[in-house]
């Protein structure tokens, strides 16, 4: 049984005392301890290895008292499980030498033996929870097919990841075979990690603003759903579609219990498109962690005030931010603890 | 009198046999001209010669077939007539090594003689219209404040432009300052350009979607409606909050003659938000001109149905691709002329 079960309450739609609170990202980047690790293992070496990413993923709850864990991972472990080589230089971001563009290199994808080739994350995930001792619970995540897509037609970090739409628009089924693909190792991935003891998921379409919203329905929602279908039956599934206000409406009618919101839009409004129908996760602007912190305290509340404290986890509105001092980081969360008490 | 004049009349709001059509970035960028002279001048050169910006800003005229010009420039030259120096190095962008942060950044920047450094680009608009001699009309433009704030406080280009964000956040009272200051000048540079001849002006507003919908509020709405204020007793404006979907309702109010949406909302919602107010321009995903030819057809008369061909300006949803081939272009130019033909 765990002992802080907040965030589990709220996804279920169950009331609580106040809104349970965690940071996107909040395993590394910003924290001290995380920095002396980070100059010892280079990024993969930190990812599998499961005592370390292990020792990531506790700190924030240890170190800033966030009420739910998420694993210390990154959503191209998937096409690297199928395959693909990824790099990752620090300050640069991911890139990926050999872009998939072609039949043939969609071929050669291995689906079959990719969730095999993830064990490591399951052993980090047993190891993890062990190590949190039902103190709070343990979400696992993976990238939406869509925004995986971007990144192994472009090859690298963008802006706006033309090269990745024009492939949709100017090779659909190849599309349509590479993102199935994706989708398929996904449902894998995250059975085996729900199974292995995650107690929710998260699934980030970190690029899903990028598409107009009937591109955004056949290239990303239709892989997505194919996902939280699958793994909703087996644990609460949260979905963040960042940017893409027009598929808020859609998602909450699918069996997924949360729906993530980027900083851009006004909670109100996220909530009479969804009607309450699903709970909400957001909405932090990160930047705004790097304001006074009596300023972050105000503009917590009244995102809070936004929201409703009910039915609504609070987050950033996207990762938290290198830069942001540890002790803002925790002002936010406190802020979220005190609401209602002042 | 201008001989094709269907995006004055579609910024009127009168009717029109077709919609007008002119896509952002059409001078430059993808034509092979311009290429050429882009191998022989540097970029300020370009923009500062009026014998290349005007030879620049016809050639989609000539080549393509828009129905409007758009003057050949770009947005820094504001903030370096202001006195910031501005790099723009091929293929990485604009960068400005010196970046605003502070009162005496701001204190120094010259606003009093700003307008008159750019007597380069009002001899350039002068030249162009006796060029285009009344073909079809001219567009100015500038940057909204918040999107020069971005460059002026990041120093480069930047996804999300984590740092002018939380500088508006820990210092709005500098913020302030810097947008007024900006704002100023923009009036001043707007109005000399139509006094030297633009018949239409478009403010863009390209990093408009990094706000949420207060601080779009405060930090861009506020001194974009300035300029509109000032601008449109003159000429029609145009603005364009790219990412801003929040916004349009608001702007649909202003003295704002049209609005320009990006390919990320339904232009049928867009409809819907500003009720028949404002003309609307937009949205064609610009990845789509990559798209085989017949594939552009199609969705190029499917957008204009979404819209309507009355109060609507054919466009796309962001600025043309490099790596567009011209052929794709004239493809997106004619189906806009060919709609209601077949």
């Amino acid at each position: 049984m765990l002992k802080n079960d907040l965030l589990l309450k709220a996804l279920r739609g169950e009331n609580v005392p106040r809104p349970p609170v965690w940071m996107m990202r909040q395993a590394g980047r910003y924290l001290p301890d995380y920095l002396k690790l980070k100059k010892k293992y280079d990024f993969f070496e930190r990812v599998q290895t499961p005592e370390l990413a292990t020792e990531i993923t506790v700190m924030p709850v240890h170190q800033i008292g966030v009420d739910a864990a998420i694993l210390f991972s990154d959503i191209l472990v998937v096409p690297q499980a199928m395959g693909v080589e990824v790099l990752m230089e620090e300050g640069k971001g991911p890139s990926i030498p050999k872009t998939i563009r072609t039949q043939k290199d969609i071929d050669k994808l291995n689906t079959t033996e990719a969730v095999d080739h993830l064990q490591y994350v399951m052993n980090a995930v047993k190891l993890t929870k062990q190590e949190l001792n039902d103190a709070v619970p343990l979400i696992g995540f993976a990238g939406a097919p869509w925004t995986l897509l971007c990144y192994l037609v472009e090859g690298k970090g963008s802006k706006t990841f033309d090269s990745a739409r024009a492939f949709c628009y100017a090779h659909p089924q190849l599309a349509d075979q590479l993102l199935q693909k994706i989708t398929d190792v996904t449902i894998g991935y995250l059975s085996a990690k729900v199974k292995a003891g995650v107690d929710a998921v998260q699934i980030f379409d970190s690029w899903a603003a990028l598409l107009g919203p009937d591109d955004y329905k056949r290239f990303s929602l239709n892989y997505i759903n194919q996902i939280v279908d699958a793994i909703a039956p087996l644990a609460p599934v949260i979905v963040f579609p960042k940017g893409a206000g027009h598929a808020l409406k859609e998602i909450s009618y699918t069996k997924a219990s949360a729906i993530g919101i980027d900083w851009c839009i006004d909670p109100k409004t996220v909530r009479e498109i969804t009607d309450n129908r699903v709970t909400l996760q957001g909405n932090f602007d990160p930047a705004k962690l790097l304001a006074p912190i009596p300023v972050i305290q105000k503009e917590v509340h009244q995102m809070i005030r936004s929201f409703g404290a009910q039915r609504y986890i609070a987050n950033l509105g996207h990762g938290i931010l290198p830069n942001v001092p540890a002790d803002h980081a925790k002002a936010f969360v406190d802020s979220v603890k005190s609401y209602g008490n002042g």
